[in-house]
């Protein structure tokens, strides 16, 4: 993260933060920006009535420099005891993406940060295959792969994933359908900055083949979820869910082609908003400032 | 069911049925329709991978009443083993809606019905509370209700239920948010003609309080199914599903609110295809004719 | 509307503001709440780029009265020289309906108000038909039905518009599909708080019969808009819309039901955010505070 | 289009059909399919109340080639005067792209074209600009430009065009955010094999920049419409549409990319359908047989 020094133009800089709820919070940030020079431009807070925390995110513009926004801002962080981040809106978002022998999820990611749709840079792809690689090449992209197999092999690759978040000051992992269950060290290593998508569907089924099981019991939407990698398995924090309409024509199949789709889009998503600072996290609850 | 005879007016029939697959079923059906001097107006078929069963539904126009069709269908339906049933369009089917004490799917079936929207007509409502005496008197329906608190009063309400299917020729039964798990005779009695509605979330949530479950966890959709019922809680096929956004701001209370107006919406959905014919079942599937 | 005095128990304020933007403002409106012993349940701003405009709602939980309130709010309001709303929380929005023949919308609306889920009530319903009366009734609104049929009974109509407004504080008129078009002078003498449903289609279509229009293109989503009435015909600031797919085998009649559905379920979701005051506007825009 | 000889495989054929309703068409239809020694496998038809035209659309399982099911369907044509077409299921339509400088529509085309879910193959790509010749490149396709930048150019690109369809044998020519009118000898040239892509709203808006008036508007869905080319500008038949919901928080240009998006997946969707054969055509509307 470079360091914006007062050098005269105006900078957009994203305030986040999260603190035990009480009077007063507002006023006391509104006022460290005013003392900042800011302009607030776009601003949400949210009180959870569930953990008793407080949430804000505020966009500012002002001509003042990290150094003098910190400094603003440091009596009421400290005071408040809050947790919270200060970045420049739209600063490339430093993301590796972990992938197998799908696509579709790639594709979009590459695609839409490449059209300046999603505030990301991508350093690496790594994956377990190497079936994406010249889709990734296309792109500019790097690409690594090494075959896991056994458990000797997944640690191999999972030390390479760490390795590559030091490497490259990575901020956010993406699974973009990568099809291997991290391992728990992994899982906290990433905590909070490692999102994964998988299909969903009402009710939600367990077990193997879960789109043979939905055809089944001829379900009449599917869909998908991006959420937050915990070490319980697909159970971390919310982000974002889509869902379409499917009759009883559809083979298995074409089922899985729909949820692609669901998937690719709703991973895009997700993966923006984080980089845009907009999801906080509250207990097992996403806060989605839109 | 009125028997229509050749009286000279055009009839509208709908026909449905389902037969082990195999070619010429279609061109069988269609001669007789031919025979019985009926043209096609509307025509869904279906052939089922899964169970190799073939389903249809077709709507005819025809000056011939029901002895004349029914002698043209006869061949056919034998030749092919099929199970069939033969209808007017627009009869309104005969409903038996039990209910609880929340009026938002009573009322919602109530008024599409008085509206003209679902071709049903509902000669009673069945309740094991009083509270919703006053709605269904507003629409001239009879209205019972008797409390259901232990193993004798649910088999003395089950009874009454059974009577009154018998008594009012019923050939529906819809759960409108009665809140009594049925006893596995009362299921198998009303197999295939027993419509429940409930809530429903990406991923299911088992247990109790689902809506508290699907708040902590920060769900971004919820929804409401309606399904057949079976022996097996909340798992018969499915009719319909929808879904609704919801975001972090929403208390418990109001996700129960926007879960309660998917269900009205649900639930008449389901109500007027079966009602139209346009409900099939093919093993634990259900095909839909829209 | 009723003053709250100091008495002891905790309030739940509503505050709405709009004024030129500024730097400064978040801080000195939340300098004010924590003068008045307020604690921040939820709030929202929105700077327009478009107007230049800065729009702000904050729910406060506090034990000052509305005097107390508005003291600590006064010198603000004048300093931005702002357009603002202090209210209670879930107080009823006295709302007057107008009504003609169609009780879709009218239905939709008592129901949920007696279900607790619109925080409004209903003095009275107004209609050109009598059609309705006993679907209000049942609701136990008062009912009052005048013919409007040439341009003396439509400026007796609209008088006792006026008047009922004055009569009973009227602060919000729905027309509930009521199928006359205001005067300009009654436009702007509800500006801002009269809302309208109508249909809506993509692309839209011009003149009569527009489902009629929109089979004959085969369209493929038909919807509804609720607006803000202005004396340009259907063309005021939306407030809310939806659509539903439809396919080529709708008939007409079965798209004008469809979108009745959507016309109830928009309008009643437009009212709710209107009463709970989450609707400000920016120009021909809605800021709409979800 | 290659023959298919009587070579002993099992054939997957796919028969449209279209001609004035009348009592027996069907019979007929199946008739003729059982002489060709063909199992239905998936069926659809419409009586279009409007025109009084029947539609039809089967696919037929069958060991017999073109020569020999040709043979058994021509009575039948014949005697109903049917419009009709025959081909194999999953036959790669030969598509002709046409695109400017976005690239969101070309690559999905492209990407899904290669992940095989759309039965398609494009022999070449189109461009009045060379932007998009890298991302062309990419897949393997072809890539021309040639500026258009006055009558002549025009004139010379749309020569081009036909040549193209003709060498390449083009079944189907895609406007994948080509940004030229064609003139109207190209449109009826194309009559009916011809689809683009345009944003919609609700209601739509004429003229210039729609996004940013639907900016001013506040509008709160923002869609795209798929349709027929026809020499009456963006008012061909409709095939598919699609909307996603937008807040006042967005500035035009996410507007644009929003709707982007859903331009993406419309068109892919329509020429998806198409492909399928899915597609036909009721005056100006499309009976979609999804």
């Amino acid at each position: 993260m470079t360091d914006a020094p007062n050098d005269g133009r105006l900078h957009h800089w994203v305030f986040t933060l999260s603190c035990a709820d009480g009077p007063g919070i507002v006023h006391a940030v509104s006022g460290a920006i005013v003392a900042a020079r800011g302009n607030i431009t776009e601003s949400q807070q949210f009180a959870s009535a569930d953990t008793g925390r407080f949430f804000m995110r505020v966009q500012v513009e002002s001509p003042a420099g990290r150094d003098e926004v910190e400094a603003a801002l440091a009596p009421v962080v400290e005071r408040w005891e809050m947790t919270w981040h200060l970045d420049e809106v739209a600063r490339p978002l430093r993301t590796l993406v972990l992938a197998s022998t799908a696509g579709h999820c790639v594709n979009d990611l590459l695609f839409r940060q490449r059209a300046g749709q999603l505030p990301i840079e991508i350093p690496l792809v790594l994956s377990n295959h190497g079936t994406l690689r010249d889709l990734v090449d296309f792109y500019g992209v790097p690409f690594e792969s090494a075959a896991v197999t056994d458990a000797a092999s997944k640690a191999a690759f999972e030390r390479r994933v760490l390795e590559a978040v030091d490497e490259h000051d990575i901020e956010l992992v993406v699974l973009a359908r990568y099809m291997q269950i991290l391992s728990p060290e992994l899982c906290d290593a990433l905590a909070g900055r490692c999102i994964n998508i998988h299909h969903s569907f009402l009710p939600g089924f367990k077990g193997a083949n879960p789109y043979r099981q939905a055809h089944a019991r001829g379900v009449k939407l599917i869909g998908a979820t991006a959420h937050f990698v915990t070490s319980d398995l697909d159970e971390g924090p919310i982000i974002e869910q889509n869902v379409v309409r499917v009759d009883h024509s559809r083979a298995v199949a074409e089922l899985v082609a729909i949820g692609q789709d669901e998937e690719s889009r709703t991973l895009s998503q997700a993966v923006k908003w984080f980089a845009e600072r907009r999801v906080l996290l509250d207990g097992a609850r996403t806060i989605i400032f839109r």
